[in-house]
């Protein structure tokens, strides 16, 4: 399998990543390709070290700071857009990118063919909670969403979390209390579609809304939730998450051990990056301030995906839902 | 000074609160006097252990299944409406309820004034961030806001923190990136207007906008958001820094004295419960399933916002910013 990994417009230095990626590549089987995207300098007098790393060097780079459908018009040889057409054209399986989220999003939107009966691609990460790992989405491919794209969105999640071996996920939505009429309407309107769905369904169970407090207490497996809540969930939990464990540290320099035990528990959530759900394609969208080791995670998250045909599963499983 | 306290409606049995409240009562200066309404049937039996104990007994209370508008309707003499009433006839100094969240914003928007130029009140909490605490608003009274609210919770939290001796607040709007134009039209709005705002303004400095990650790094003092994202902001990091202790603990049983006072530190943000903002009335709501020491803390904190004319320093504050 070849996994296309964008080496450029994230806030890391390019060279960085390169170095762990080379370095990492040593002990990948040889099954796995690496197609490694940069610009011409980056290569500049490097040989790849191996004959699954290959270098493709790109001209134009798509920054932060780009405005991503203007971006994606003016820049189709980007690193970011070129990744994406590779997917598209079978010569990659999978494609991992640090860059401009909104970019990414845009281009596999236009490129790749979406998965009936799904209208819009959501950013779906998974998280610990209490004995199992949850998935959310969407973590921010969308600003605002209808109540049937949030039923969409509870599918995928359903589809993946089959494919990962959960037999009947349980399906809750994000909100401010637990009542059927609490929140937006576009909550409520998914609350009642989904509690008729899950009634003649045997494929999950629907919980109703759940709060934020009681998400890590391991009563879902799925979270579903719209883009902004669900950017502002997901980092909401890094950075308390970051505070503890500092305050910790500075406290009790003893428990270092465990700390970092407990920061690699939580951590997990952020190594593979997020699945952009709901496209013809295995893309995983990494922090832009991502660094080089959850990169290297992300690869071989995708390399699983890959092996254990994660795309076919989930439309088979979209399939039955429908 | 009066506080009043509402032993029912919330979901720890009222006879547990009441308990807890004479036990600590013992150790109250004689300055403050409490006022609890409870229904006939708890105080039955029993007499004020001291002189400034003063049962109120009530024959109606509003459920959390209540609906907010139709109860504070249909129950006038309920503990919660008795309570904002008697705040309204100067019976009482301050509130402190751990009800019904509804109906106890849709009561003190009826029975109490506003305090011009805030249209809506807001829920303030602090919570716990590197080296200083932010007073995040709203945190739930407030389902959608336009920009206007935004901008005039801006002013409630700057108010709120000049009155706790910052004397130049750092105010950030929480969104899901860094520049200008990200997030809901209302964020691009109100983003707008603070800036404008804090380039003519000696009162506070507007950093932007901050992302839920770096909320807790300490770089903001006011931290500014529509109630359905803060309550789910706030919850969350309620929810991650309880799973995270929980699990140190397990993996850690010598660990505990430092995690009890990490705990204690952050659960600084639970005890004082919210302040409903925004009213000419000193209102602390507690969570529903708030625990009798964090009811004794709100209590604690009513006593000192009195105490510090916290209702003239807002008002004082409100006029300076207009």
């Amino acid at each position: 399998m070849n996994i296309g990994v964008d080496l450029l417009g994230s806030d890391l230095p390019p060279h960085e990543f390169l170095k762990e990626v080379l370095g990492f590549s040593r002990d990948l089987p040889e099954t796995i390709n690496l197609v490694l995207f940069g610009t011409p300098s980056l290569f500049e007098s490097l040989h790849p070290p191996r004959l699954n790393v290959v270098f493709h060097p790109v001209e134009e780079v798509i920054t932060m700071e780009d405005a991503p459908l203007a971006a994606i018009r003016k820049k189709r040889n980007s690193s970011l857009c070129t990744g994406i057409r590779f997917l598209k054209e079978g010569r990659l399986q999978a494609f991992v990118c640090a860059g401009n989220t909104g970019a990414l999003i845009a281009c596999a939107k236009i490129e790749l063919p979406s998965l009936p009966p799904i209208e819009r691609p959501a950013l779906m990460t998974l998280l610990p909670s209490k004995e199992s790992e949850m998935a959310v989405l969407d973590v921010g491919a969308n600003t605002t969403n209808s109540a049937d794209h949030l039923v969409q969105f509870a599918l995928m999640g359903i589809a993946y979390q089959r494919s990962r071996g959960v037999l009947l996920p349980r399906v809750g939505l994000l909100n401010i209390g637990s009542e059927a009429k609490k929140g937006t309407p576009e909550l409520q309107e998914a609350y009642n579609k989904l509690l008729l769905m899950s009634e003649s369904s045997s494929s999950f169970c629907f919980v109703g809304n759940i709060e934020g407090r009681d998400a890590f207490l391991g009563r879902v497996d799925v979270l579903v939730t719209d883009g902004f809540t669900g950017n502002v969930f997901l980092k909401t939990a890094e950075g308390i998450a970051a505070l503890i464990l500092d305050e910790l540290e500075e406290c009790s320099p003893d428990a270092k051990g465990i700390l970092s035990e407990i920061r690699a528990r939580l951590h997990y959530a952020e190594h593979p990056g997020a699945i952009l759900a709901g496209v013809d394609g295995i893309v995983l969208k990494c922090h832009g301030s991502v660094s080089p080791q959850s990169l290297i995670r992300s690869i071989t998250t995708a390399a699983r995906l890959v092996q254990h045909d994660f795309l076919s599963q989930i439309k088979t499983e979209l399939t039955l839902l429908q």
